[in-house]
């Protein structure tokens, strides 16, 4: 039987009018075929190419894969699998070379033509040009649309991955201390994050101190050393299996004044008002009105989402934006992230990821969210 | 006045007969206009499709990046930038037409056309039709020829990466202890390199604990506990301010027996042997050579290049390999790193980053290589 996911793929392209879904996000390649190669070194200098997926309307796929990649690859669930040349050391592989053999080789073998559904933002020239369509779809939007809700697999996957994003928060509130940096917590974040997942993990996010950073919202850890009375936003986003965990915590490291707690409890307020009302059918745009709504109460106001759904990209459609106006389903898992920033006295942003079930919803893997953390 | 890696990117399109560079893959990117966006993450969900530089055959250039680059964008020396809607919030963004439109735009405003020259791993159909060149050619090679001696100001930034390596190998030394694990281990070696480079970097290479793993010699870290008497691969490659730094360490925890000295000692007078005959004018493939026979003599063998040129990207040209016809010259960085593996003992690489000078060969950032670490 088809996995759900190249079936969900494969009805996608199908859905858009297109015979082949021809797949060059790693994302997309990931939710198809489960090929989850590590990402966080960039396209390789012994790639051809982009790794290339293929899924015929019927579910029939394959994949084109440099050698780097070749573990990842064999235990894809792609039929047939072409690895070509990109690293070799006794002789001089040419690359670019292999890479179109390799497309041509399975375009023979797979029977692809017809009309094809592409991702524009990485299909290559070359692979345009040796497939030949008669006529090529952009497919993106049935694909976002297509991931939307999670398969019984991936909701396994989900939940791991926010556990693994609650461990890295577990270990922050630990090692979070004055005098250290930014950079000395995040890799302890980190550690704790990779030894739950039992690999590494590319990690998104953000990881601030001190009241303008924090107030910013937005950044990579620094070489910063973190003070006392130091606001700090944590947001993690680990990328576990290929599917992304994400979480936000922000706490003081000390005690907190009446300024800061005053931004927690609004920031709060609004993630514990979503968990009261995300069920089915809740618009997206309505969802977020509501946690906009309720931190403009408190007098502040967000320069972001109020949310996204989270998988094999760590923002997929629907977001909770003004403008969406696509209901919640059953199955959606979606981080939710109100906040609340003062540049006076610093940011405060709260995440948990939200399951969506039949009645209503229910936290993935909750953390606790603490005001401050002993220094 | 051009920078010189601008102006030797310029000179690289005029050679190869083209009045353009059209650059997409990053590490070019990063060379030719110093654009250094953070790529731990993959693409963008918020980009229409690669970060593209323009370079004319005089140095006229510009850049096109998605706003979540708009940072290091801005840092870049780009003469014209613009920076696409790809992430918004109050508004759906056409995420792919805004990458169109932004190409478009440059167009114009540069006076693209006539023969332009492009990588075509990462070239999008879609920028090859909006460009829509009279001709393209593949100019790869010439670039990743300009690129092989270092400028004045690519020396500083490569020995500030190799030491970022070293700092790396020393947190190795100091953190492997029994009962850690590699990831525990790793965390602090990474926190080691982040920290002197006041930044998160992307991290490639190999880490590696006990018989088994280390035989193979290659690998990333995972949650195996080190024991005592453990041989241990770390092979550090951090990518500082867009250059890369590289290094191996090859280490047994506690006491080495007799065939864990013989595989270092092996490596190790490989690595001397390096250091007495690198010069200008020494080809590659004999410098290879020479280090293979060391090798041999002891009993060993490794299947895998002698080392490689290094700088934006992790692995450049020329690599040490038995093909490779062309001389070192002054200006090159070259990693070196001959190894002996025996599946009953483990395996022992050891690897500097060497400067060619004028006369000769010095390392750019040594750290002591140490065949047992004290448990």
């Amino acid at each position: 039987m088809l996995d759900e996911r190249l079936q969900r793929t494969a009805e996608a392209a199908k859905s858009a009018g297109c015979d082949w879904a021809i797949l060059t996000n790693f994302d997309s390649i990931c939710y198809a075929l489960g090929h989850a190669p590590f990402i966080e070194t960039a396209l390789s200098p012994f790639a051809g190419g982009p790794t290339t997926a293929f899924v015929r309307a019927d579910g029939a796929c394959g994949l084109v894969a440099p050698n780097v990649e070749s573990a990842a690859a064999q235990a894809s669930r792609a039929d047939e699998k072409i690895i070509y040349e990109g690293f070799a050391y006794d002789h001089r592989a040419d690359i670019v070379g292999n890479y179109a053999a390799a497309i041509a080789e399975i375009k023979t073998r797979l029977g692809i033509g017809g009309v094809l559904g592409a991702e524009p933002e990485t299909l290559p020239a070359t692979l345009a040009a040796s497939l030949g369509a008669e006529r090529t779809l952009d497919i993106s939007e049935p694909l976002r649309r297509a991931r939307a809700t999670k398969t019984a697999e991936e909701k396994a996957l989900m939940r791991r991955s926010a556990m693994a994003a609650a461990k890295g928060q577990e270990a922050f509130y630990e090692w979070a201390r004055p005098g250290r940096t930014e950079l000395d917590v995040f890799a302890q974040v980190r550690a704790a994050m990779e030894n739950f997942a039992g690999e590494r993990t590319a990690v998104a996010g953000d990881f601030l101190s001190g009241k303008a950073r924090t107030a910013g919202g937005m950044g990579w850890p620094i070489s910063r050393v973190i003070g006392l009375n130091d606001p700090l936003i944590s947001d993690l986003a680990p990328r576990v299996s290929g599917y992304w965990g994400d979480s936000c915590a922000s706490s003081v490291l000390g005690t907190p004044q009446d300024g800061y707690l005053k931004l927690f409890n609004t920031a709060k307020r609004a993630l514990d008002r979503a968990l009261e009302i995300m069920r089915p059918g809740i618009v997206a745009a309505d969802l977020d009105g509501e946690l906009r709504r309720s931190v403009a109460a408190a007098g502040y106001s967000y320069p972001h989402h109020s949310g996204h759904s989270i998988g094999a990209s760590v923002h997929e459609w629907p977001r909770l934006t003004p403008y969406e106006r696509a209901p919640l389903q059953e199955g959606m898992f979606i981080m939710v992230e109100p906040a609340a920033y003062d540049p006076d006295i610093g940011g405060v942003r709260l995440e948990w990821m939200i399951e969506i079930t039949a009645t209503g919803c229910r936290p993935a893997a909750p953390f606790e969210h603490r005001p401050s953390i002993g220094a």
